[in-house]
């Protein structure tokens, strides 16, 4: 379905990062909810470029207009129509690309699937077109907690940068420790050499990449689905559908096939009424449905691409060549990262809430 | 949608554990293409149970038989749907399950979600319901080969098992290799040490996971789409829906995060008229849109759940209790998951094909 | 989607007539919902071929089995697969239609389309795939009655057959009233005409049409959806895809077009708690979504393609040729249908309540 | 999916009759087709109010702006926007209806359904919704003509209004014809009785129903699925989806129920190597899939409910009361419904073009 994502809670976005503008529309959301604009704002602030001097400089202010689906500052049940405009498009540094591929891009896929692209900066690969993400998350947050899940907690946090590993403790990071620094991650030790590695990066003309932690507080037992709609099988799309992402894994992940069962496997007791697990290996999720831990996972993500020297590669009439980069980036995407690794989180966790509502009843847990 | 996979070439599956029969439907597949109940048990007879000394002993012959779609040897455009009878269940062997949760398995998870579960082997979170993934992309296979990708190769292979790693060349493996031993990997000086861990874990009641790594030749570029349906997303979803994952990395991975993006990225050149990359770190996809070198991923599997030694657990009705487990298992599930990795490949590249050719027009490439 | 029917109670369906047998696959129904073969066998037996003199005389039992989904008498939440092996097959009778196309049938538009056709018998295109349906609407009305709408009636009758048009009230007709006689009426007037006319036309060597008309009481307000998958179009479309049917009207219909707005409009008033209209022009779907009010629609069924008598067609290979009929049919379908209508019209009822549920909490009403 | 409507050519709409604007999603149009908002702007034009004295005064331009997905005058392949800003929105003639509900509208279904409703304006009710499936569709015949159907002519027209019939030949109507009168018929000698109806109806405060008629020709044969998706089923769901809507019918439809079987059937002949039929009571549709004979079907639209006059209605408290219509409405929405109609079958053939494609290759016929 391209640019569709979710089955009950389903947005649809558009836009490129050099076009009249970008957007999604919201279709699902159970009315009355109450939603502004502002509510929205906020995410997509964490998202936006020039945030900080760490950051692409590109100067977009990234405000959003709401144009249906809310009335009276309540949500209508119909469909919400979010539009930001595009305002610092820069298109002349991007001549040089309309005839040559920038290596580890999408431009020479995007003309071997399409015939044509639009070279004027990357198009619909660009990490622009995860505002109508982000726009959608915002609203899905809000139904989560209004209806599904009233203490949730959606906490994603840098947790390395190439070899700069930040110590954090899942069951205790809070969303303020993150924000409390622009690299966004919640060891306050890690921050500078963090910082200081992308700077560097950036004045050497090279670029970086690192792992996302996210962790999930919050969540009822009984979201996810048998087979195919697994929980994690649907997290695992969501960030695999991010920009520059090379890895998921929750839980035990990859470390995990070190153990054997006996040490794996996470012992369930009783906790009052409730069921809970000693450790925390399964990541939240057990068969594919969430078990009432915490839903703890990882993203790996790749240097940025767009690097400041020359580099071997060939142009769109099939002649090899050089292109140095231009235009503005990221050297490092892992600070903007965290509130878009956020997004697709609360996407797929209120896709599946209204999932269980509809085949189980109830509102989860 | 649950049970469903894929958007056109699209698979419902069916079936518990323990009960009438597992299988599926096919929709959506292309007319004309020859195939019989030979062509589909080839790969459920790389999947099912005791066919080897490592693996469950429970005796299924999986059978399918083919019921309707086909006629006269060819498909007809309309679905093929697939049974296969179960045979060999024993349910006594779970009489206790009916009452306790098994560590790390999908007992709890399913009865908070629907109130009750199949307690007659895993119902739905058995490994047994990926029949009907195999016997599709037995099917999927072929439209590929025959319309989209003629010189198609997937081959998977066991990479590592706990920490035994297999040196194996993604470019070089091959089919033959990886089905010469029971552990199905292609080191030949792995095969030894992994079928004497296997077999030690299984005498002691343990259990032991892994990783499978899996290479994609012959892929067309231009699959895969911009934004959700990325096919590297396509792929996590597809891999962390089968049983027992943790986590799913493509081309460097998690690993990849340690490089910088002069290190990282893949330079363009010409061979002859086709566009290629010098090293494959993007792991053949950009930008979600498979680029025409070989798509190299990998997928991280926990030790399997059931174990022979007692572990703390809680009942139903909410005590904290003991269970020691009981029935037919695999000590380890990576041998009988190569041809599981390989289907979910097969099933996300062919839907994939059919969506290029419905928007762009051609047969890919 | 093909094969598929409803976005969250999902039937999907396979089976061509003459093959190894017809059923479906019943996705995302509600759990712990009392379920056995018996509750399906009753509806399918009301669709069979040769339970009366005036339908065809082929013979089959359409004995079914659940395959999965169903454990200790209830629904497991999982997909429930409903098997019916075909018996009486006679391919025989069709030999010559493996060279001919018969006359304002599907033989020549499958083979327009997919290049091929199974010409034993209908294919897909028989009656026979509506077994499926049947089947699944039998666990669909367990749903309704048990969560949503427990007064639920749909209750379908021939309304007319060629030009003898029955008296029939929808506020007051019984489901006996139409199960008392073989053509399904309810005007005990009419049936004996009925009944002779389709006997005359069968002696003939001929066929008729009809109409089918379909009331549901007992619906709660609220299904339905604005714009595209408004309730009414939804009903629209279940009736069009069943064989035959060229037509389908709601409320005032065809006829309603000939009054003003003044007499068409229907006014509200108080019930009670309950809001009402005083008539119901509107067939109890106002701007795509039930008031609550019966909810009542037509469908025409055109007279069986086949006939005993030679018709000018062409051959496969481009000939012009002629073509008499073969096989065993019904020379009217419309008793038959009557069962078919409810199927579709419980299955839209049933996906537009669980959605009405995802969205917007509660059960309805 | 409620706003969503195609699976491969598929449209997401949004807005609201009084908001900031309405518009669409096209996602999955081929690339490299050419576009601009002109193209779209001249069916827009076609179903704008305003546009003659028989239509509603609101006086909007829908002037359309399209925010992504063409690039270079060309489409990209990837999510088009368009959007049409509100600019005449006068809610203060509806202060009255944000407490009573009008009959025969949407205003209580939307209440019972959503608990809330968008008062001002029929919200998603409103025909201002069907801007974004015009839109759409403007780009769904550009996409058939370019690559599907290069003769292609979809041609709908007033067929009667009220008991003015007009007498119109299916083969031969042309668009000129049709856009040359107001009321949009093709006979000349209805078009001034017609207007005549139409105005004194508006005199009157009263409304006026009647049925359009569609043909389309120059489909090629193949279009359409067996089962659930036939052709007639779909356009049936998507006429039915159109606001004010009372019945589909296709090719001989309701009056083919009175004749028989060899009356009825369309005989085959070879017109040079084409196969075609005599006669057409099929309506260019068997078993669900396009012969190639021309499409031609009819959709009945009732009166509007908009009046004004005193009417008994209820208060959304629960009191009986009364109402007289305000706002600006169009005594007869015929003349306006003859795009949207044209519209929708666009949508539904577009999108049936591309599952062929995707599924048997090829472009049709």
């Amino acid at each position: 379905m391209s640019s569709t994502f979710g089955q009950l809670f389903r947005v649809h976005t558009f836009g490129e990062s050099h076009g009249g503008g970008v957007g999604a529309i919201i279709d699902g959301c159970p009315p009355r909810i109450p939603l502004s604009e502002s509510d929205i704002q906020i995410d997509l602030d964490r998202r936006k470029p020039g945030q900080s001097e760490i950051v692409t400089p590109r100067a977009e202010e990234d405000r959003c207009e709401i144009l249906s689906g809310v009335f009276g500052g309540v949500t209508l049940g119909t469909p919400i129509a979010v539009v930001v405009r595009n305002k610092d498009a820069r298109p002349e540094a991007y001549t040089e690309m309309a005839e040559k591929y920038r290596p580890s891009h999408a431009d020479f896929t995007y003309d071997a699937k399409y015939g044509l692209r639009n070279w004027q900066g990357g198009g619909r690969a660009s990490a622009r077109e995860t505002i109508g993400r982000v726009a959608a998350a915002a609203v899905a947050k809000k139904v989560l907690v209004a209806q599904f899940a009233p203490s949730l907690e959606i906490v994603a946090y840098v947790k390395s940068i190439q070899g700069i590993e930040a110590a954090v403790d899942p069951d205790r990071v809070t969303f303020d420790q993150v924000e409390s620094n622009i690299v966004r991650t919640a060891d306050p030790n890690a921050v500078e050499p963090m910082i200081d590695l992308i700077k560097a990066m950036r004045s050497e003309g090279n670029s970086v990449g690192g792992v996302v932690e996210c962790v999930i507080r919050g969540v009822p037992a009984g979201l996810g689905e048998p087979v195919f709609d697994k929980l994690e099988a649907e997290l695992a799309k969501g960030m695999l559908s991010l920009p520059a992402t090379k890895g998921f894994e929750i839980g035990s992940g990859f470390a995990g096939t070190r153990l054997t069962g006996r040490e794996h496997n996470d012992a369930f007791y009783m906790d009052g009424e409730r069921v809970r697990t000693r450790t925390n290996r399964s990541g939240g999720i057990q068969g594919g449905i969430s078990n009432g831990e915490p839903i703890v996972f990882r993203v790996a993500f790749k240097p940025t691409a767009t690097i400041m020297t020359a580099q071997e590669t060939v142009s769109a009439t099939g002649e090899d060549t050089q292109l140095t980069g231009r235009g503005r980036h990221d050297p490092c995407v892992l600070p903007r990262a965290v509130p878009m690794v956020e997004a697709m989180a609360a996407l797929v966790l209120c896709d599946h809430a209204l999932r269980q509502r509809a085949q189980c009843g109830g509102n989860g847990g």
